[in-house]
Protein backbone atom coordinates (compact mmCIF):
# COMPACT_ATOMS: atom_id res chain seq x y z
CA UNK A 1 0.00 0.00 0.00
CA UNK A 2 3.01 2.36 0.36
CA UNK A 3 3.55 5.83 2.19
CA UNK A 4 -0.26 7.23 2.45
CA UNK A 5 -1.65 10.66 2.91
CA UNK A 6 -4.58 11.75 3.07
CA UNK A 7 -5.46 15.88 2.39
CA UNK A 8 -8.51 17.59 2.82
CA UNK A 9 -9.19 20.79 1.20
CA UNK A 10 -11.70 23.59 2.21
CA UNK A 11 -12.67 25.81 -1.13
CA UNK A 12 -14.94 28.97 -0.44
CA UNK A 13 -17.55 27.45 -3.43
CA UNK A 14 -20.57 25.19 -2.86
CA UNK A 15 -22.61 26.94 -5.63
CA UNK A 16 -21.37 26.92 -9.58
CA UNK A 17 -21.34 23.59 -10.58
CA UNK A 18 -18.51 24.68 -13.05
CA UNK A 19 -15.66 25.49 -10.48
CA UNK A 20 -16.61 23.01 -8.45
CA UNK A 21 -15.72 20.15 -11.47
CA UNK A 22 -12.93 22.55 -12.73
CA UNK A 23 -11.85 21.89 -8.74
CA UNK A 24 -12.55 17.99 -8.65
CA UNK A 25 -10.58 17.18 -12.23
CA UNK A 26 -7.76 19.10 -10.97
CA UNK A 27 -7.72 16.11 -8.04
CA UNK A 28 -8.71 13.39 -10.52
CA UNK A 29 -6.17 14.45 -13.00
CA UNK A 30 -3.00 13.92 -11.35
CA UNK A 31 -1.53 10.36 -11.30
CA UNK A 32 -1.37 8.78 -7.90
CA UNK A 33 -4.09 10.40 -6.36
CA UNK A 34 -7.35 9.34 -5.40
CA UNK A 35 -10.37 11.30 -5.00
CA UNK A 36 -12.30 10.06 -2.35
CA UNK A 37 -15.10 12.52 -1.65
CA UNK A 38 -16.26 16.16 -2.76
CA UNK A 39 -19.16 17.34 -0.31
CA UNK A 40 -20.57 21.14 -1.47
CA UNK A 41 -22.61 22.95 0.88
CA UNK A 42 -24.74 25.98 -0.70
CA UNK A 43 -25.86 27.40 2.24
CA UNK A 44 -22.59 27.59 3.70
CA UNK A 45 -21.21 28.41 -0.40
CA UNK A 46 -18.12 26.12 0.55
CA UNK A 47 -16.56 22.60 -0.73
CA UNK A 48 -14.95 19.70 1.42
CA UNK A 49 -12.31 17.58 -1.04
CA UNK A 50 -10.93 14.33 0.14
CA UNK A 51 -7.94 12.79 -1.08
CA UNK A 52 -5.10 10.19 -0.90
CA UNK A 53 -1.94 9.11 -2.09
CA UNK A 54 1.67 9.02 -2.21
CA UNK A 55 2.93 12.86 -0.32
CA UNK A 56 4.36 14.11 -3.29
CA UNK A 57 1.71 13.03 -5.68
CA UNK A 58 -0.81 14.47 -3.07
CA UNK A 59 1.10 17.82 -3.06
CA UNK A 60 1.19 17.96 -6.77
CA UNK A 61 -2.60 17.86 -6.42
CA UNK A 62 -3.18 20.14 -4.04
CA UNK A 63 -1.46 23.16 -5.60
CA UNK A 64 -3.81 22.14 -9.18
CA UNK A 65 -6.72 22.65 -7.26
CA UNK A 66 -5.44 25.76 -5.91
CA UNK A 67 -4.78 27.35 -8.77
CA UNK A 68 -7.56 26.49 -10.39
CA UNK A 69 -9.44 28.23 -7.09
CA UNK A 70 -7.37 31.02 -7.06
CA UNK A 71 -8.44 31.63 -10.73
CA UNK A 72 -12.10 30.57 -10.34
CA UNK A 73 -13.17 32.05 -6.87
CA UNK A 74 -13.40 35.61 -6.18
CA UNK A 75 -13.62 36.44 -2.49
CA UNK A 76 -14.93 39.94 -2.64
CA UNK A 77 -17.79 38.47 -4.61
CA UNK A 78 -18.55 35.45 -1.82
CA UNK A 79 -21.22 35.01 0.85
CA UNK A 80 -21.69 32.13 2.66
CA UNK A 81 -22.38 30.99 6.46
CA UNK A 82 -19.71 29.55 7.19
CA UNK A 83 -16.63 31.19 8.51
CA UNK A 84 -13.66 31.83 5.72
CA UNK A 85 -10.05 33.40 5.11
CA UNK A 86 -9.70 32.53 1.44
CA UNK A 87 -10.78 31.00 -1.90
CA UNK A 88 -8.61 27.94 -0.88
CA UNK A 89 -9.49 28.09 3.04
CA UNK A 90 -8.15 25.17 4.49
CA UNK A 91 -5.53 22.35 3.90
CA UNK A 92 -5.07 20.00 6.30
CA UNK A 93 -2.58 16.73 5.80
CA UNK A 94 -3.42 13.73 7.57
CA UNK A 95 -0.92 10.73 8.12
CA UNK A 96 -2.92 7.27 7.06
CA UNK A 97 -0.27 4.97 6.49
CA UNK A 98 3.73 4.57 6.59
CA UNK A 99 4.27 8.46 7.23
CA UNK A 100 4.79 10.35 10.55
CA UNK A 101 3.44 13.79 11.60
CA UNK A 102 6.39 14.89 10.66
CA UNK A 103 6.37 14.40 7.55
CA UNK A 104 2.91 15.81 7.75
CA UNK A 105 4.43 18.80 8.93
CA UNK A 106 7.33 19.31 6.44
CA UNK A 107 4.95 18.38 3.59
CA UNK A 108 2.34 21.29 4.78
CA UNK A 109 5.14 23.81 5.19
CA UNK A 110 6.19 22.94 2.00
CA UNK A 111 3.05 23.50 0.43
CA UNK A 112 2.75 26.65 2.15
CA UNK A 113 5.94 27.98 0.97
CA UNK A 114 4.77 26.82 -2.83
CA UNK A 115 1.12 28.55 -2.36
CA UNK A 116 2.83 31.54 -1.50
CA UNK A 117 5.82 31.72 -4.29
CA UNK A 118 3.28 30.75 -7.23
CA UNK A 119 -0.06 31.67 -6.35
CA UNK A 120 0.76 34.92 -3.97
CA UNK A 121 -0.93 33.68 -1.14
CA UNK A 122 -0.22 34.75 2.21
CA UNK A 123 -0.08 31.60 4.53
CA UNK A 124 -1.13 30.99 8.00
CA UNK A 125 0.24 27.19 9.59
CA UNK A 126 -2.06 25.68 12.16
CA UNK A 127 -2.52 22.57 14.11
CA UNK A 128 0.32 20.70 14.63
CA UNK A 129 2.21 22.48 11.99
CA UNK A 130 1.22 25.85 13.91
CA UNK A 131 4.37 28.24 14.56
CA UNK A 132 3.19 29.07 17.73
CA UNK A 133 0.43 27.99 20.26
CA UNK A 134 -1.97 30.92 19.78
CA UNK A 135 -2.42 29.44 16.12
CA UNK A 136 -2.79 26.09 16.61
CA UNK A 137 -6.49 26.40 16.82
CA UNK A 138 -8.75 26.98 12.93
CA UNK A 139 -11.49 29.05 14.12
CA UNK A 140 -9.27 31.18 16.19
CA UNK A 141 -6.72 31.40 13.32
CA UNK A 142 -9.47 32.24 10.97
CA UNK A 143 -10.92 35.15 13.23
CA UNK A 144 -12.59 38.29 11.69
CA UNK A 145 -12.61 36.20 8.48
CA UNK A 146 -12.11 37.60 4.96
CA UNK A 147 -13.36 40.67 5.45
CA UNK A 148 -11.63 41.41 8.71
CA UNK A 149 -8.13 40.01 7.99
CA UNK A 150 -7.84 42.64 5.04
CA UNK A 151 -7.14 45.35 8.05
CA UNK A 152 -5.92 43.30 10.76
CA UNK A 153 -2.95 40.70 8.44
CA UNK A 154 -0.70 44.53 8.80
CA UNK A 155 -1.02 43.90 12.59
CA UNK A 156 2.12 42.27 14.17
CA UNK A 157 -0.39 39.08 15.71
CA UNK A 158 -1.52 38.55 12.27
CA UNK A 159 1.30 38.77 9.95
CA UNK A 160 1.09 35.27 7.77
CA UNK A 161 3.48 32.55 8.43
CA UNK A 162 4.56 32.73 4.87
CA UNK A 163 4.39 36.06 2.11
CA UNK A 164 3.73 39.60 2.64
CA UNK A 165 0.83 40.71 5.27
CA UNK A 166 -1.16 41.48 2.48
CA UNK A 167 -4.40 39.66 1.16
CA UNK A 168 -4.41 38.20 -2.21
CA UNK A 169 -7.25 40.85 -3.77
CA UNK A 170 -9.21 37.82 -4.53
CA UNK A 171 -8.26 34.79 -3.23
CA UNK A 172 -7.92 36.30 0.55
CA UNK A 173 -5.03 34.46 2.42
CA UNK A 174 -4.70 30.17 3.25
CA UNK A 175 -4.46 27.87 6.20
CA UNK A 176 -2.47 25.33 5.96
CA UNK A 177 -1.76 22.09 8.48
CA UNK A 178 -1.78 18.98 9.96
CA UNK A 179 -3.77 17.50 12.19
CA UNK A 180 -4.22 13.21 12.89
CA UNK A 181 -7.07 11.78 11.28
CA UNK A 182 -10.48 12.25 13.04
CA UNK A 183 -12.62 9.63 13.83
CA UNK A 184 -16.25 9.51 14.39
CA UNK A 185 -17.48 7.59 17.08
CA UNK A 186 -20.81 6.47 18.60
CA UNK A 187 -22.03 4.45 21.49
CA UNK A 188 -25.65 4.05 22.16
CA UNK A 189 -27.16 3.49 25.48
CA UNK A 190 -30.13 1.24 25.96
CA UNK A 191 -31.92 4.35 28.23
CA UNK A 192 -34.12 7.23 26.73
CA UNK A 193 -32.77 9.40 29.82
CA UNK A 194 -30.86 12.27 27.72
CA UNK A 195 -29.04 13.17 30.85
CA UNK A 196 -27.21 10.09 31.12
CA UNK A 197 -25.20 10.68 27.55
CA UNK A 198 -24.79 13.83 28.68
CA UNK A 199 -22.87 13.26 31.76
CA UNK A 200 -21.31 10.31 30.26
CA UNK A 201 -19.72 12.40 27.89
CA UNK A 202 -18.99 15.07 30.11
CA UNK A 203 -16.90 12.45 32.26
CA UNK A 204 -15.46 11.34 28.84
CA UNK A 205 -14.16 14.34 27.09
CA UNK A 206 -10.86 16.32 27.40
CA UNK A 207 -12.20 19.60 28.21
CA UNK A 208 -13.29 18.56 31.38
CA UNK A 209 -10.71 16.21 32.50
CA UNK A 210 -11.54 12.70 30.56
CA UNK A 211 -9.70 11.03 27.97
CA UNK A 212 -7.01 12.90 25.93
CA UNK A 213 -7.77 13.94 22.22
CA UNK A 214 -11.47 13.42 22.55
CA UNK A 215 -14.51 15.29 22.29
CA UNK A 216 -17.80 14.07 23.23
CA UNK A 217 -21.88 15.20 23.38
CA UNK A 218 -24.91 13.53 24.43
CA UNK A 219 -28.10 13.16 22.16
CA UNK A 220 -31.07 11.19 22.05
CA UNK A 221 -31.69 8.93 19.70
CA UNK A 222 -35.61 9.41 19.46
CA UNK A 223 -36.72 7.07 17.20
CA UNK A 224 -34.31 4.12 18.53
CA UNK A 225 -36.07 5.00 22.35
CA UNK A 226 -32.28 5.36 23.24
CA UNK A 227 -29.47 7.56 23.50
CA UNK A 228 -26.42 8.19 22.14
CA UNK A 229 -22.40 9.49 23.33
CA UNK A 230 -21.41 10.76 20.38
CA UNK A 231 -17.15 11.37 20.13
CA UNK A 232 -14.83 12.61 17.74
CA UNK A 233 -11.50 10.91 18.57
CA UNK A 234 -8.97 13.40 17.20
CA UNK A 235 -5.86 11.63 17.84
CA UNK A 236 -5.96 7.60 18.08
CA UNK A 237 -2.48 7.13 19.37
CA UNK A 238 -3.34 9.01 22.32
CA UNK A 239 -6.94 7.70 22.87
CA UNK A 240 -8.17 5.18 20.39
CA UNK A 241 -11.27 3.06 19.77
CA UNK A 242 -11.15 0.28 22.25
CA UNK A 243 -10.39 3.02 24.95
CA UNK A 244 -13.42 5.62 24.74
CA UNK A 245 -15.74 2.60 24.22
CA UNK A 246 -14.15 0.62 27.37
CA UNK A 247 -14.69 4.20 29.39
CA UNK A 248 -17.84 4.44 28.23
CA UNK A 249 -18.70 1.27 28.88
CA UNK A 250 -17.15 1.69 32.87
CA UNK A 251 -19.69 5.16 32.77
CA UNK A 252 -22.54 3.41 31.49
CA UNK A 253 -22.12 -0.07 33.83
CA UNK A 254 -22.09 2.66 36.83
CA UNK A 255 -25.56 4.14 35.65
CA UNK A 256 -26.70 0.78 35.41
CA UNK A 257 -27.36 1.40 31.79
CA UNK A 258 -26.70 -1.15 29.28
CA UNK A 259 -24.46 -0.49 25.67
CA UNK A 260 -26.76 -1.37 22.55
CA UNK A 261 -23.67 -0.87 20.22
CA UNK A 262 -21.45 1.59 18.47
CA UNK A 263 -21.04 3.04 15.16
CA UNK A 264 -17.97 4.23 13.23
CA UNK A 265 -19.12 6.95 10.85
CA UNK A 266 -17.39 7.21 7.67
CA UNK A 267 -13.84 6.44 7.22
CA UNK A 268 -11.29 5.02 9.32
CA UNK A 269 -7.59 4.19 9.46
CA UNK A 270 -6.90 0.52 9.51
CA UNK A 271 -4.08 1.32 12.06
CA UNK A 272 -7.13 2.28 14.49
CA UNK A 273 -9.20 -0.88 13.71
CA UNK A 274 -5.56 -3.25 14.35
CA UNK A 275 -5.38 -1.19 17.30
CA UNK A 276 -8.60 -1.95 18.55
CA UNK A 277 -8.36 -5.63 18.21
CA UNK A 278 -4.74 -5.73 19.35
CA UNK A 279 -6.38 -4.24 22.60
CA UNK A 280 -9.24 -6.22 23.13
CA UNK A 281 -7.58 -9.76 22.25
CA UNK A 282 -4.24 -8.39 24.37
CA UNK A 283 -2.34 -9.24 21.12
CA UNK A 284 1.80 -9.53 21.18
CA UNK A 285 3.80 -8.13 18.15
CA UNK A 286 1.12 -7.49 15.99
CA UNK A 287 2.40 -5.42 12.83
CA UNK A 288 -0.20 -3.40 10.42
CA UNK A 289 2.03 -5.65 7.11
CA UNK A 290 0.61 -9.00 8.51
CA UNK A 291 -2.96 -7.44 7.36
CA UNK A 292 -2.80 -9.47 3.77
CA UNK A 293 -4.34 -6.08 1.85
CA UNK A 294 -1.75 -3.90 3.15
CA UNK A 295 0.81 -6.48 0.95
CA UNK A 296 -0.51 -4.99 -2.71
CA UNK A 297 1.99 -2.88 -4.08
CA UNK A 298 0.80 0.58 -5.92
CA UNK B 1 -7.96 -2.22 -3.38
CA UNK B 2 -10.60 -4.02 -5.33
CA UNK B 3 -11.26 -7.71 -6.19
CA UNK B 4 -8.73 -10.00 -4.84
CA UNK B 5 -7.72 -13.84 -4.61
CA UNK B 6 -5.19 -15.32 -2.66
CA UNK B 7 -3.47 -18.64 -4.73
CA UNK B 8 -0.47 -20.86 -2.44
CA UNK B 9 0.52 -23.08 -5.37
CA UNK B 10 2.77 -26.20 -4.25
CA UNK B 11 5.85 -27.43 -5.91
CA UNK B 12 7.37 -30.71 -6.13
CA UNK B 13 11.27 -29.06 -5.92
CA UNK B 14 12.63 -27.49 -3.22
CA UNK B 15 16.44 -27.73 -3.75
CA UNK B 16 17.43 -26.39 -7.29
CA UNK B 17 17.77 -22.39 -7.30
CA UNK B 18 17.30 -22.02 -11.11
CA UNK B 19 14.36 -23.91 -11.00
CA UNK B 20 12.49 -21.55 -8.05
CA UNK B 21 13.66 -18.91 -9.60
CA UNK B 22 12.02 -19.70 -12.86
CA UNK B 23 8.50 -20.76 -11.08
CA UNK B 24 8.96 -17.49 -9.03
CA UNK B 25 9.72 -15.08 -12.00
CA UNK B 26 6.56 -16.66 -14.09
CA UNK B 27 4.39 -15.39 -11.19
CA UNK B 28 6.59 -11.99 -10.90
CA UNK B 29 6.81 -11.19 -14.59
CA UNK B 30 2.36 -11.42 -14.54
CA UNK B 31 1.14 -8.07 -14.26
CA UNK B 32 -1.50 -7.48 -11.76
CA UNK B 33 0.07 -9.86 -9.10
CA UNK B 34 2.28 -9.70 -6.32
CA UNK B 35 4.37 -12.50 -4.94
CA UNK B 36 3.94 -12.15 -1.45
CA UNK B 37 5.70 -14.99 -0.33
CA UNK B 38 8.18 -18.08 -1.33
CA UNK B 39 9.21 -20.84 1.00
CA UNK B 40 11.64 -23.87 0.19
CA UNK B 41 12.22 -26.69 2.10
CA UNK B 42 15.26 -29.16 1.10
CA UNK B 43 14.26 -32.13 3.14
CA UNK B 44 10.61 -32.18 1.34
CA UNK B 45 11.88 -31.03 -1.55
CA UNK B 46 8.68 -28.61 -2.09
CA UNK B 47 7.80 -25.04 -2.34
CA UNK B 48 5.02 -23.02 -1.19
CA UNK B 49 4.57 -19.61 -3.22
CA UNK B 50 1.98 -16.93 -2.09
CA UNK B 51 0.25 -14.08 -4.08
CA UNK B 52 -2.40 -11.97 -4.78
CA UNK B 53 -4.19 -9.93 -7.34
CA UNK B 54 -7.68 -9.62 -9.41
CA UNK B 55 -8.85 -12.74 -10.62
CA UNK B 56 -7.95 -12.92 -14.12
CA UNK B 57 -4.18 -12.09 -13.03
CA UNK B 58 -4.09 -14.79 -11.04
CA UNK B 59 -5.36 -17.19 -13.35
CA UNK B 60 -2.72 -16.32 -15.54
CA UNK B 61 0.08 -15.91 -13.32
CA UNK B 62 -0.93 -19.88 -12.07
CA UNK B 63 -0.63 -21.07 -15.60
CA UNK B 64 2.68 -19.72 -16.18
CA UNK B 65 4.00 -21.14 -12.92
CA UNK B 66 2.71 -24.56 -13.78
CA UNK B 67 3.77 -24.37 -17.62
CA UNK B 68 7.31 -23.58 -15.88
CA UNK B 69 6.81 -26.83 -13.35
CA UNK B 70 5.66 -29.27 -15.79
CA UNK B 71 8.98 -28.14 -18.03
CA UNK B 72 11.61 -28.37 -15.22
CA UNK B 73 10.27 -31.30 -12.87
CA UNK B 74 10.48 -34.54 -13.21
CA UNK B 75 8.56 -36.41 -10.57
CA UNK B 76 10.24 -39.89 -12.04
CA UNK B 77 13.47 -38.24 -10.45
CA UNK B 78 11.75 -36.48 -7.46
CA UNK B 79 12.21 -37.83 -4.00
CA UNK B 80 11.40 -36.04 -1.00
CA UNK B 81 9.52 -36.44 2.48
CA UNK B 82 6.43 -34.36 2.05
CA UNK B 83 3.27 -36.36 -0.28
CA UNK B 84 2.85 -35.58 -3.59
CA UNK B 85 1.01 -36.07 -6.08
CA UNK B 86 2.48 -34.27 -9.10
CA UNK B 87 4.92 -31.12 -9.94
CA UNK B 88 2.25 -28.67 -9.51
CA UNK B 89 0.88 -30.76 -6.35
CA UNK B 90 -1.74 -28.46 -5.21
CA UNK B 91 -3.06 -25.11 -5.70
CA UNK B 92 -5.70 -23.29 -3.37
CA UNK B 93 -7.61 -20.79 -4.48
CA UNK B 94 -8.52 -18.25 -1.38
CA UNK B 95 -11.60 -15.23 -1.40
CA UNK B 96 -9.29 -12.19 0.29
CA UNK B 97 -11.72 -9.42 -0.72
CA UNK B 98 -14.48 -8.86 -2.47
CA UNK B 99 -14.57 -12.62 -4.34
CA UNK B 100 -17.05 -15.17 -3.15
CA UNK B 101 -16.13 -18.56 -2.07
CA UNK B 102 -18.34 -19.74 -5.04
CA UNK B 103 -16.09 -17.07 -6.85
CA UNK B 104 -13.12 -19.05 -6.27
CA UNK B 105 -14.51 -22.66 -7.09
CA UNK B 106 -15.26 -21.62 -10.16
CA UNK B 107 -11.79 -20.44 -10.95
CA UNK B 108 -10.42 -23.38 -9.72
CA UNK B 109 -12.52 -24.95 -11.87
CA UNK B 110 -11.56 -22.86 -14.98
CA UNK B 111 -8.29 -22.93 -14.04
CA UNK B 112 -8.51 -27.71 -13.93
CA UNK B 113 -9.86 -27.38 -17.47
CA UNK B 114 -6.75 -25.17 -18.51
CA UNK B 115 -4.47 -27.42 -17.30
CA UNK B 116 -5.56 -30.53 -18.36
CA UNK B 117 -5.86 -28.66 -21.80
CA UNK B 118 -2.60 -26.71 -22.11
CA UNK B 119 -0.65 -29.07 -20.12
CA UNK B 120 -2.04 -32.55 -19.84
CA UNK B 121 -1.96 -32.70 -16.64
CA UNK B 122 -5.04 -34.66 -15.08
CA UNK B 123 -6.74 -32.74 -12.05
CA UNK B 124 -8.72 -33.47 -9.26
CA UNK B 125 -10.84 -30.70 -7.22
CA UNK B 126 -10.28 -30.67 -3.51
CA UNK B 127 -11.97 -28.49 -0.15
CA UNK B 128 -14.63 -26.15 -0.97
CA UNK B 129 -14.45 -27.71 -5.00
CA UNK B 130 -14.28 -31.09 -4.70
CA UNK B 131 -16.88 -32.77 -6.78
CA UNK B 132 -17.46 -35.72 -4.13
CA UNK B 133 -17.61 -35.24 0.02
CA UNK B 134 -14.58 -37.94 0.08
CA UNK B 135 -12.27 -35.73 -2.33
CA UNK B 136 -12.79 -32.42 0.05
CA UNK B 137 -10.02 -33.68 1.89
CA UNK B 138 -6.38 -32.64 0.90
CA UNK B 139 -4.33 -35.80 2.59
CA UNK B 140 -7.42 -38.36 0.86
CA UNK B 141 -6.89 -37.30 -2.40
CA UNK B 142 -3.17 -37.53 -2.13
CA UNK B 143 -3.12 -41.26 -1.33
CA UNK B 144 -0.95 -43.29 -2.58
CA UNK B 145 1.11 -40.44 -3.75
CA UNK B 146 3.14 -40.23 -7.29
CA UNK B 147 4.04 -43.61 -7.44
CA UNK B 148 0.75 -45.01 -6.20
CA UNK B 149 -1.34 -42.99 -8.45
CA UNK B 150 0.03 -44.05 -11.57
CA UNK B 151 -2.05 -47.52 -11.37
CA UNK B 152 -4.74 -46.41 -9.04
CA UNK B 153 -5.67 -43.97 -11.35
CA UNK B 154 -7.46 -46.10 -13.71
CA UNK B 155 -9.72 -47.04 -10.60
CA UNK B 156 -12.67 -45.55 -10.84
CA UNK B 157 -12.82 -44.34 -6.76
CA UNK B 158 -9.48 -42.11 -8.69
CA UNK B 159 -10.94 -41.36 -11.75
CA UNK B 160 -9.21 -37.73 -12.02
CA UNK B 161 -12.38 -34.53 -12.66
CA UNK B 162 -10.97 -33.77 -15.35
CA UNK B 163 -8.80 -35.08 -17.98
CA UNK B 164 -8.05 -38.90 -19.16
CA UNK B 165 -7.55 -41.14 -16.45
CA UNK B 166 -3.36 -41.44 -17.12
CA UNK B 167 -0.71 -39.14 -14.96
CA UNK B 168 0.94 -37.41 -17.46
CA UNK B 169 4.46 -38.88 -17.46
CA UNK B 170 6.73 -36.85 -15.95
CA UNK B 171 4.50 -34.25 -14.04
CA UNK B 172 2.07 -37.05 -12.49
CA UNK B 173 -1.42 -34.77 -11.24
CA UNK B 174 -2.63 -31.26 -9.80
CA UNK B 175 -4.54 -30.83 -7.14
CA UNK B 176 -6.88 -28.09 -7.41
CA UNK B 177 -9.39 -26.33 -5.00
CA UNK B 178 -10.51 -22.92 -2.82
CA UNK B 179 -10.74 -22.80 1.03
CA UNK B 180 -10.94 -20.02 3.23
CA UNK B 181 -8.08 -18.33 4.47
CA UNK B 182 -6.62 -20.05 7.50
CA UNK B 183 -5.79 -17.68 10.21
CA UNK B 184 -2.85 -18.80 13.07
CA UNK B 185 -3.85 -17.50 16.02
CA UNK B 186 -2.49 -18.40 19.56
CA UNK B 187 -3.35 -17.46 23.00
CA UNK B 188 -0.75 -17.58 25.51
CA UNK B 189 -1.49 -18.42 29.73
CA UNK B 190 0.23 -17.69 32.40
CA UNK B 191 0.68 -20.90 34.06
CA UNK B 192 3.33 -23.77 32.96
CA UNK B 193 0.83 -26.69 33.11
CA UNK B 194 0.88 -28.31 29.77
CA UNK B 195 -2.26 -29.99 30.43
CA UNK B 196 -4.38 -27.22 31.02
CA UNK B 197 -3.68 -25.73 27.34
CA UNK B 198 -4.23 -29.44 26.20
CA UNK B 199 -7.45 -29.75 27.94
CA UNK B 200 -8.72 -26.33 26.58
CA UNK B 201 -7.38 -27.20 22.79
CA UNK B 202 -9.30 -29.94 23.31
CA UNK B 203 -12.74 -28.35 24.32
CA UNK B 204 -12.72 -25.89 21.66
CA UNK B 205 -11.81 -27.41 18.58
CA UNK B 206 -14.35 -28.96 15.75
CA UNK B 207 -13.26 -32.40 15.97
CA UNK B 208 -13.63 -32.76 19.81
CA UNK B 209 -17.33 -30.97 19.49
CA UNK B 210 -15.93 -27.53 19.94
CA UNK B 211 -16.24 -24.47 17.84
CA UNK B 212 -16.82 -24.77 14.22
CA UNK B 213 -13.86 -24.63 11.82
CA UNK B 214 -11.36 -24.69 14.54
CA UNK B 215 -7.79 -26.81 14.97
CA UNK B 216 -6.18 -26.71 17.95
CA UNK B 217 -3.42 -28.37 19.97
CA UNK B 218 -1.64 -27.39 23.35
CA UNK B 219 1.80 -26.53 23.72
CA UNK B 220 4.76 -25.56 26.16
CA UNK B 221 6.62 -22.14 25.62
CA UNK B 222 9.38 -23.16 28.09
CA UNK B 223 11.36 -20.17 27.75
CA UNK B 224 8.61 -17.67 28.86
CA UNK B 225 7.40 -20.42 31.30
CA UNK B 226 3.94 -20.29 30.10
CA UNK B 227 1.59 -22.53 28.24
CA UNK B 228 -0.11 -22.04 24.55
CA UNK B 229 -3.27 -22.78 22.82
CA UNK B 230 -2.35 -22.66 19.36
CA UNK B 231 -5.24 -22.35 16.97
CA UNK B 232 -5.59 -22.73 13.01
CA UNK B 233 -9.07 -20.85 11.90
CA UNK B 234 -10.07 -22.21 8.93
CA UNK B 235 -13.37 -20.45 8.35
CA UNK B 236 -13.39 -17.19 10.20
CA UNK B 237 -16.58 -16.53 8.59
CA UNK B 238 -17.79 -19.38 11.13
CA UNK B 239 -15.51 -18.78 14.07
CA UNK B 240 -13.90 -16.02 14.35
CA UNK B 241 -10.59 -14.52 16.20
CA UNK B 242 -13.09 -12.65 18.71
CA UNK B 243 -15.25 -16.05 19.08
CA UNK B 244 -12.07 -18.13 19.56
CA UNK B 245 -10.05 -15.54 22.07
CA UNK B 246 -13.46 -15.20 24.19
CA UNK B 247 -13.71 -19.16 24.40
CA UNK B 248 -10.05 -20.10 25.49
CA UNK B 249 -10.57 -16.88 27.57
CA UNK B 250 -13.69 -18.39 29.29
CA UNK B 251 -12.12 -22.00 29.88
CA UNK B 252 -9.16 -20.40 31.22
CA UNK B 253 -11.12 -18.88 33.74
CA UNK B 254 -12.85 -21.46 34.80
CA UNK B 255 -9.65 -23.33 35.26
CA UNK B 256 -8.62 -20.24 37.13
CA UNK B 257 -5.94 -19.45 34.74
CA UNK B 258 -5.43 -15.40 33.42
CA UNK B 259 -4.56 -15.10 29.93
CA UNK B 260 -1.20 -13.05 29.37
CA UNK B 261 -2.10 -12.26 25.37
CA UNK B 262 -2.42 -13.70 22.15
CA UNK B 263 -0.41 -14.16 18.85
CA UNK B 264 -1.43 -14.06 14.87
CA UNK B 265 1.29 -16.01 13.31
CA UNK B 266 1.50 -14.45 9.55
CA UNK B 267 -0.79 -13.08 7.11
CA UNK B 268 -4.60 -12.14 8.18
CA UNK B 269 -7.53 -10.75 6.10
CA UNK B 270 -8.58 -7.25 6.97
CA UNK B 271 -12.28 -8.42 7.47
CA UNK B 272 -11.23 -10.97 9.78
CA UNK B 273 -9.78 -7.90 12.01
CA UNK B 274 -12.95 -5.69 11.47
CA UNK B 275 -15.09 -8.60 12.23
CA UNK B 276 -13.28 -8.63 15.36
CA UNK B 277 -13.57 -5.15 16.41
CA UNK B 278 -17.08 -5.26 15.49
CA UNK B 279 -17.44 -8.10 17.58
CA UNK B 280 -15.96 -6.43 20.68
CA UNK B 281 -17.59 -3.13 20.12
CA UNK B 282 -20.46 -4.60 19.18
CA UNK B 283 -20.26 -2.49 15.77
CA UNK B 284 -23.11 -1.69 14.01
CA UNK B 285 -23.93 -1.78 10.24
CA UNK B 286 -19.73 -1.29 9.65
CA UNK B 287 -18.53 -2.01 6.75
CA UNK B 288 -15.25 -3.09 4.81
CA UNK B 289 -15.31 0.19 2.55
CA UNK B 290 -15.09 2.67 5.58
CA UNK B 291 -11.25 1.66 6.01
CA UNK B 292 -9.72 4.28 3.86
CA UNK B 293 -6.51 2.02 2.75
CA UNK B 294 -9.74 0.22 1.02
CA UNK B 295 -10.47 2.88 -1.20
CA UNK B 296 -7.04 2.79 -2.67
CA UNK B 297 -7.51 2.53 -6.55
CA UNK B 298 -5.75 -0.37 -8.28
Amino acid sequence: MGRLVECIPNFSEGRRPQVLEALASAVRNTPGVTLLDMESDKDHNRSVMTFIGEPEAVVRAVLAAASKAVELIDMEQHRGEHPRLGAVDVVPFVPVSGVSMEECVELARRVGRELWERLRLPVYFYEEAATSPSRRNLPEVRKGEYEGRKNDIKRPEWRPDVGEPAMHPTAGAVIVGARFPLIAFNVNLRTTELDIAKRIAKKVREKDGGLPAVRALGFELKDRGMVQVSMNLVNYHKTGIAAAFEAVRAEADRANVAVAGSEIVGLVPLEALTDCASRFLSLENFKATQVLESRLQG
